[in-house]
């Protein structure tokens, strides 16, 4: 028996999922932990032991500066916590499993080690703005946690699959070979518990599933999977591309960002003035998206709000997603088990899941009003209407738990 | 009777096509002249009048430095040529009508006057690489044609309908207001000429017609029309965006732009490093696409050639547009009339045709391989198999003919 820790540095927040686990069997979940707000305070804690809710949105005195001291309560307050024998101090942590964003060509999970560490540190100048705080966090780890092993599981690594004439972009091959530019996709920890879970719910070989997965959260994606393997998705070289989120403003012209700064719009190709590009790239996955259509993260209100800004930013967003189901229907050969929706929107807004369903019903998806109604219980559970031609489900999908899951399977982590 | 001259600015040739026109009547083409190779010479001049084809591929021995040197050749050759007698001098010409890429929020085309030429001055700054060679030769037609009425055509103005949620961006919408940030879209002048002849190809009230179009040719761009009207196309705020073309990227992650330079990669958010963004903004536009891949701006070439760089550009170009009719079948909602090729490569390209529509047959798309290898001869010809769930056709659209006809039936030249 080991316990593994799967650590998930979001944009404001860090959740740590504690499990019991053996080799290869399924991981048991001991407690879980969330510290949100990092970016935008007050910062609360949330803490659950089994089906305790110790904390519900307990405010934290302490200083927390970015997601490593979050890191660092949350740690505390497992170890401090009498009631979890399992974790009475740092040595009983055997596995410490890192959801790192950007993990290059990696196709699977990495034990870290000087040479993984030194490679994913240099990856850090793809993705600038993910992998920084997941870093920090593997550093911390390696010091508090000197009895743990450190796995880095990477948000890219499912999506290694996609064949080249999708994954290239049409620039200059030499300079995007040296430069590394390519789709690598993200969202892929998520997508493989998808996969795994809807092939168990439709008692399918999983290679053998073709299902449209829409992980729909305040990063939003899409991904065609095709026999268990990701084809295509929407995100790309970086998690900009692609579907708009709460803050991130998906795909766009690329030559906006030439435009976006009022003096810019001024320039002529033989200009030599110049964009802080930085910035420009900061403002596009930071201060765009529904925050900047409408003033809030929260897609419950906006879906719920009449106001026409609201109204907008739903039909948007519904508009993007429907053009990728039939993107992916069609990259599918309309050979598709189901669509499945997961992530906090995906999960939680039965108005967003009929718009779409009824937006692509010329497919063959048709929703059951009453099912789709429902709260989510389940880890699958159907919406679709009984008869349609595909199916459509709703996946509670945990990146925690399917990280844990790769380490209990993972035989270097065993030996 | 007038005497129209339509004048079409492409990234490195002038077209010109001269017409006698009576109001509200079909144009009949008097005469054609272009002239290819000026930004990679040898310059070679094509002029046709009627059926005679004058000179096919003759060097041009005069200096030719940009298009508006061109436009002069070209116009001296027809007022040069005595069989010619509709244009044997410059008060001839009744009317010039200039095909103007980005026409911002101008829903129609435009007499040019003091203001509206002003006003799309100002619009360079949305399109540098698009409107200057226009308008510098709107300024020689103001000069040396002082009896023609000057009308700019707005290859944006067909996408006017395009609905608030599917033409805004989520970016900051006062910065999207004040910038005039929006998806404009292009090649309109294209579709609608593809509208209204495949409307009548089918018999159809033109405002009853869905179809999915597909220009696709060294600028390729893809367009749900609903209703005879825009609904939604690949382009964006400008013609970047979308499916790539001969020497264009098309939609990359828009974070690719801060990798692209090999020293950019090295950028943290906080870095206050620059790039010269007129300098990538050229290189998306004028050095990337297929050219970049296989080094030929020659589509047949590649479809052609078994080259590994040459199937992948194949490949990945089929792949981006398949997405397309994907996703406009959905925001069409399945009542899709025809799927239509045009533009070079969608006129020429049988073996594009069949791929694409073989990867789309899950839609109700089939292919007449026996009609598809035929020479396309009308303006419109079928090419699906009878029988199939939905049409598909190719329609040799012709841009000049459209802006004539545009003329033939705008009041305000004829009053």
């Amino acid at each position: 028996m080991k316990v593994i820790l799967s650590i998930n540095a979001g944009s404001s927040s860090v959740k740590i999922s504690a499990y019991s686990a053996e080799q290869n069997k399924k991981p048991s979940q001991l407690a879980e932990a969330q510290l949100s707000g990092i970016t935008s305070p007050p910062v609360k804690l949330k803490y659950s032991r089994g089906v305790v809710q110790v904390f519900k949105d307990r405010d934290v005195c302490e200083d927390v500066k970015d997601h490593d001291d979050a890191f660092k309560i949350l740690l505390k307050t497992l170890i401090g916590d009498r009631d979890l024998p399992d974790i009475s101090d740092r040595g009983d942590i055997s596995v410490a499993c890192h959801r790192v964003v950007h993990g290059g060509d990696y196709a699977s999970s990495q034990l870290i080690n000087r040479e993984t560490y030194h490679h994913i540190q240099t990856l850090t100048d793809l993705a600038p703005l993910h992998n920084v705080s997941a870093l920090k966090i593997v550093r911390t780890c390696i010091e508090e946690l000197p009895g743990a092993v450190n796995v880095a599981c990477f948000d890219s690594q499912f999506h290694s699959t996609i064949p080249p004439h999708i994954r290239t972009y049409p620039i200059n091959a030499d300079v995007a070979k040296k430069n590394q530019l390519r789709k690598y996709g993200f969202h892929g920890i998520s997508y493989q518990f998808i996969t795994s879970s809807v092939a168990r719910f439709l008692g399918k070989d999983p290679n053998m599933l073709n299902i449209i997965a829409l992980h729909l959260g305040s990063g939003a994606s899409s991904c065609a999977i095709r026999g268990g393997r990701s084809l295509d998705t929407s995100m790309g070289l970086t998690p900009l591309a692609g579907l708009p989120g709460a803050t991130r403003s998906g795909s766009v012209d690329p030559s906006l960002v030439f435009h976006y700064a009022s003096d810019v719009g001024k320039l002529s190709p033989s200009s030599t003035r110049e964009l802080h590009i930085s910035r420009a790239e900061e403002i596009l996955n930071k201060q765009s998206g529904w925050k900047a259509l409408t003033g809030t993260t929260n897609f419950a209100t906006i879906a719920s709000c009449d106001k026409p800004e609201h109204q907008l930013a739903f039909d948007l967003f519904v508009d993007r997603v429907c053009g990728y189901v039939g993107a992916y229907y069609v990259a599918l050969g309309g050979q598709v088990d189901a669509l499945v929706f997961a992530g906090g929107v995906g999960e939680k807004s039965d108005k967003l899941r009929r718009r779409v369903v009824g937006q692509s019903s010329c497919l063959g998806f048709e929703i059951d009003d009453e099912l789709n109604a429902k709260k989510i219980h389940d880890i699958v559970q159907g919406i679709g209407k009984e008869g349609a031609k595909h199916r459509t489900l709703v996946c509670q999908t945990d990146e925690q738990f399917q990280m844990a899951k790769e380490c209990a399977e993972n035989d270097d982590l065993w030996s």
